[in-house]
């Protein structure tokens, strides 16, 4: 593993440990300037004025009881001089205050800047797939194979 | 827009372009050998093998009755050295055989690496987001706002 792929690898375990103590202006320092997210939840696309605001991200994580446990696997990881982009399984557990124990798995993608000397998080995308049989339900059940 | 830009958004456009004629073996081509996409379709991922079996993407070209149309709005790219990616909203239109007019936006993201002189998508990753009140639903009619 080279420096940079070090330096993404330690960037994005400081953001799961944001996530997992609900510290939303450390998560949100870790992002770019114009850092856009396509998350599970709508809307459609969060732009960076919305993955800047600690409130929103604050809303989020008062619907938690205990810590946000997300894990990765099998993370890719490609990087070449001042960008990168990193992807692969989460694996979202815990307990919602009205007692739902989450354990989510979901797909994760990332994108990388590096902005004078500081990698930065441009982009996340997070996502499960839907049902095609015409249900349209999102597929909240599914395990890695 | 520099040259790698250009070559990027010109192996976006082959791709699409082969998406709209059906031509699996084109957009097969596009790809680059350990290409795992992320996509609207179970399952949470399709690797190597499944990305590059253009059986696997015929049959889905024949549940359309004419050309499947894809375009990308305000789409964002960064691009390093051998690597890159690319992200933006994408409106895709078209008939499915059963009559069914789908009208439908959602949220991409490619991801790129250069290899021998060539740029290859290593990575796509294709969504909409569910809803978040207990239905678990898809939320395929969103709107860019």
């Amino acid at each position: 593993m080279n420096n940079d792929e070090a330096e993404i690898r330690s960037l994005l375990a400081e953001f799961t440990g944001a996530l997992r103590n609900k510290d939303a202006d450390s998560a949100i320092a870790l992002l770019a300037e114009d850092a856009i997210t396509f998350d599970l939840a709508p809307p459609l696309e969060q732009g960076p004025d919305a993955t800047h605001n600690p409130a929103l991200l604050g809303e989020w994580f008062q619907t938690w009881k205990g810590p946000i446990n997300s894990e990765s696997r099998d993370l890719k990881l490609d990087v070449s001089g001042n960008v990168a982009y990193a992807y692969g399984l989460q694996h979202m557990t815990g307990t919602k205050i009205d007692g739902q124990e989450v354990d989510l798995w979901f797909r994760a993608t990332a994108c990388f800047r590096r902005e004078d000397g500081q990698w930065r998080i441009t982009h996340m995308h997070n996502s499960v797939p839907f049902a095609m049989d015409g249900s349209e339900r999102a597929l909240l059940d599914l395990q890695p194979e």
